[in-house]
């Protein structure tokens, strides 16, 4: 579930420009997920430097890097925390008595590897190339009106009209 | 988990003679883990058609296939219901407002493809080639004595003395 929110909440910024900011409720409002689950997610990438938090009434968060910075393998590595198909993968080690012979483990090490190498080939970037579909599933070309019906509606964000340049609506720069 | 189990269920019964019989409390006595979860999982691998059960006051299961043509992949693909990283991978295709265009999906599905290749290089037979040592963490050398101490008494079928053969303790033959 970490990775899943991690990976999601990564393509809604990286559909966004890249200066824009995105506040928590608004992520949640579009993706139907928990607001609680997406804070510990996004403390986590915050952490991790993938994202960056602008304080106050006005702020949000957005990418602290370039998407094509952000390799997709990495992600998974920092925010998976249950890789354990088998109990002898637990940061424990588990109590299987027969792990220290089990060759099963090599087995599933091989395997996880082979995984994450996959991942490995893959940039933010690479989820992003269709940007513009993107944007569209995600509503996030309709911020254009400055009257918003608003699906979600953000406390203290929208008694504004958006800022300035909201309207420009495509991929990061670079 | 039930991959996990399955994979123990079959470690162990790899580890015995193959004909000889082993029972669910004794796998859960073995491995410390519950009946009732070693009992579904059973009747999975039942179904299957990895392991077979005789029935009776002194039946139990053992393995319905040589150890070298139960591929491990193939168990881990039969027996793993969450490879599901992210929720779009759920059967049900999950509600994730992006899933039609994200590109995320076509990562992680080469990803775990790589991931099961490598398991797809398995059999049960090499992950039993260190039989012995197996069988001195699973206790089974111990079994020779015809007075069991019993880590975990069977009730119902410890109150015979083990059945002949019972000492010879190899790997399944072939």
């Amino acid at each position: 579930m970490y990775t899943d929110f991690s990976l999601r909440i990564l393509i809604y910024l990286g559909s966004k420009n890249r200066s824009e900011l995105s506040t928590i409720q608004e992520i949640s409002g579009k993706y139907g997920i928990s607001k609680n689950h997406l804070m510990k997610v996004s403390h986590e990438l915050g952490k991790a430097g993938y994202i960056e938090t602008v304080r106050g009434r006005r702020g949000g968060i957005r990418l602290a890097l370039a998407p094509e910075q952000i390799n997709i393998g990495a992600v998974v590595r920092r925010m998976e925390d249950d890789f354990y198909l088998v109990e002898c993968f637990q940061p424990s080690g588990g109590r299987c008595p027969i792990s220290p012979v089990c060759r099963l483990k090599g087995a599933l090490g091989r395997a996880l590897q082979a995984y994450l190498q996959v991942l490995d080939e893959y940039t933010l970037q690479d989820l992003l190339v269709n940007t513009e579909d993107l944007r569209v599933l995600l509503q996030l070309n309709e911020n254009i009106s400055p009257v918003r019906t608003a699906d979600a509606p953000l406390p203290g964000y929208e008694r504004h009209s958006p800022p300035a340049g909201h309207e420009t609506a495509e991929a990061p720069p670079e």
